[in-house]
């Protein structure tokens, strides 16, 4: 008889943009006029780069002629696309990285949802709380982890709570973990650390031979001097960290789908005789057993956002959605709202007045005056109270919803 | 400290594939000149059809608009290519299919890995010998196997022989198992079924409680009548089997990257108090959590395969094909060797002369015509003896490497 994996049954039932996409749909049907504006789920509006249109229409017809046609692409990405990575998202910044260092793949969530599997069922995790919900959904269904309580929180996860009073910085863990997840610029509280702070987070990993999953999908949004782009610019990190990429909100991937990992060949993680391995060629065995490589047309697009013109069109685009982050921070900030995030990084995160649950915050935004966000709650535990908002709207649309907001909430 | 997912340790170190590009490029590098025949890695050399082009070039273009840009998509595909799909390859063979009860995906290479991820860790798998090697792979990654012994087959799973004997068709397992992989048109013998063949691993996976995991990749190269296009066309199917789609091979995809899954809401496995949960929404939890969607404009790639113009030309890429698999066929045959497939399949299995140990066989096709195969024994214990040659190559290539074989052999 086949047998379900019982680590399934463990989830809650609704996910969170689901549970979202419900209550909206069913105020739309009762209010068919209401003129909603969706500051909810990190989706883009801004189209392709011409830059990045042209290469990929160029990469279809190759794929349309016999001499230029091609097959199936190596597993772990086209060396064209991963060289134009390392000189300019590492080697610009004083990281230098091997060709087999860099793993393409169809996207941050994949990998970030999939790199657990090259790791042991019995690790202790550490998530930040709020977290992204694929890194904790992704090891429950791999069983790392035991029952959920009633705060959503899952037995054997260590959580370290973000909040107002450490500045939205998860504090080390008071037992020791195994594998870390960090994400900086972070969703959903838009915060980032300094390399300082994200030094003690490598210490911490050295010391204790953890690994750290850092996830820098929001990198292109720092404006700040200091804040590091990737976790490879602070000293040892090589030994303990892998970094998950993506194109998706730099270029506007997210509906065409390519991002990367960084997996240096030092970072290790120990068999029972405490034996370690390299976890380089047991993600390369992962991809290239289950995985067959990016489509080439994708692959063509995602080189091309490092060309010069490329470069310039998607500096324009992240400047457009950083602009309407300071239209929504000094909108709510004037409105007397508590805010974090939203310098470096395209999310919002805000507290709600009077302590309102953020779920009611949600019904209230939605029903007052037609805007729909994330509540904080979805994101865990100490995201109750808060509420994430993105700007990734269109200009229009974000200072018409600020500005309901303003005047009528 | 980190620990490692031991069960990776168990698989051995070289790769099928890798291991005859090793030798291949080992062989180039002593003899600079040789002209070599690649008629080994299944993957295909005519160009995408015209249709698909098109269509793929006006989905990028829409990408550059900010009228018909599209973000992230449905994680389970578009409805736009669902519809085509239910209609054109099952709707015509008498199968109806709700349309979530697909699932669009980058691969029929990822869905065969991951499928196995919604099951239980002591289900015990039948696989057929020679066989696909990412079923055992990805299997043996996620734990559900033992070690390996020395004719490369791991403790626990359960292997079906298919022989000169039995025709290259899989016996009934002796022992009860409850995940069997079936792949018709098979890679790598090239043989397919019956309908009535079929039925009997329906009716055994129905008294068994098993589920079928349906691999019908090459389904478009079925020449003959009465072999099922789908398993879904036997009766009962709908209770115990998944079936795994690809455009790779129909539409010269295995650069472009898109296939399907198809998932029954019938089909079900049993928790550990023998309660049935059906496979349909963990599957469907499984992607939403671990997978993205698949490219717009290679979803829209796929649905102008679906168009008048799209199947016509389809259709003669694939008669291509099957002429080359013809001329493979009855160049063997009149060169004296025994061979299977290459009827309703684009491979062909040939029986090494003498009885000949296939890597030596194809160190000698390699080294005295410069024809690249691939090693039956790189398949399973029970492929030893035998080689795999492929209909992909380009017409002329194909008909100069049977020449060399039939006259310098």
């Amino acid at each position: 008889m086949a047998r379900v994996n019982e680590n399934y049954l463990k989830l809650p039932g609704s996910y969170l943009f689901s549970e979202i996409a419900r209550r909206v749909n069913q105020y739309k049907k009762e209010n068919p006029d209401a003129d909603i504006i969706r500051l909810g789920i990190g989706d883009v509006t801004q189209p392709l780069a011409p830059a990045v249109v042209e290469a990929m229409k160029k990469a279809v017809a190759e794929m349309g002629s016999p001499d230029t046609f091609r097959g199936y692409g190596p597993e772990q990405g086209y060396e064209f696309l991963i060289e134009q990575i390392i000189e300019n998202d590492f080697r610009s910044r004083g990281v230098e990285l091997a060709v087999d260092e860099v793993f393409i793949s169809d996207g941050a969530k994949t990998d970030t949802a999939n790199f657990q599997e090259i790791f042991g069922i019995n690790n202790i995790l550490a998530v930040s709380d709020p977290v992204y919900p694929v890194y904790v959904d992704s090891n429950v269904m791999a069983g790392r982890t035991g029952m959920v309580n009633d705060k959503g929180q899952f037995e054997k996860i260590v959580y370290l709570p973000c909040t107002e009073e450490n500045g939205m910085k998860p504090p080390l863990p008071r037992t020791r973990v195994d594998m870390i997840y960090l994400c900086f610029p972070n969703n959903p509280t838009g915060m980032t650390i300094s390399k300082e702070e994200l030094k003690v987070w490598v210490d911490y990993a050295r010391e204790n031979r953890s690994v750290i999953l850092f996830d820098a999908a929001y990198e292109a949004y720092i404006r700040e001097e200091g804040v590091p782009h990737s976790i490879f610019e602070i000293e040892g990190a090589r030994e303990v960290a892998v970094e998950f990429r993506s194109f998706s909100k730099t270029a506007g991937f997210t509906g065409t789908r390519c991002a990367y990992t960084i997996v240096p060949k030092e970072v290790k993680a120990y068999d029972s005789n405490d034996q370690a391995h390299s976890l380089n060629p047991m993600w390369l065995r992962r991809q290239t057993t289950k995985f067959n490589g990016v489509s080439y047309p994708v692959q063509a697009a995602a080189a091309a956002t490092f060309t010069e013109e490329g470069k310039k069109q998607v500096r324009e685009i992240i400047d457009y959605y950083m602009e309407n982050a300071r239209i929504i921070r000094k909108g709510l900030e004037e409105a007397g709202y508590k805010v974090f995030g939203g310098v470096n990084a395209p999310y919002i995160w805000l507290k709600t007045p009077g302590n309102m649950r953020s779920w009611d915050f949600f019904d209230k935004l939605m029903r007052q005056v037609h805007v729909v966000g994330t509540p904080g709650a979805g994101f865990g535990a100490h995201g109750e109270g808060y509420f994430r908002l993105t700007a990734f709207a269109t200009r229009a649309n974000t200072e018409r919803a600020i500005e309901r907001i303003r005047t009528r909430m």
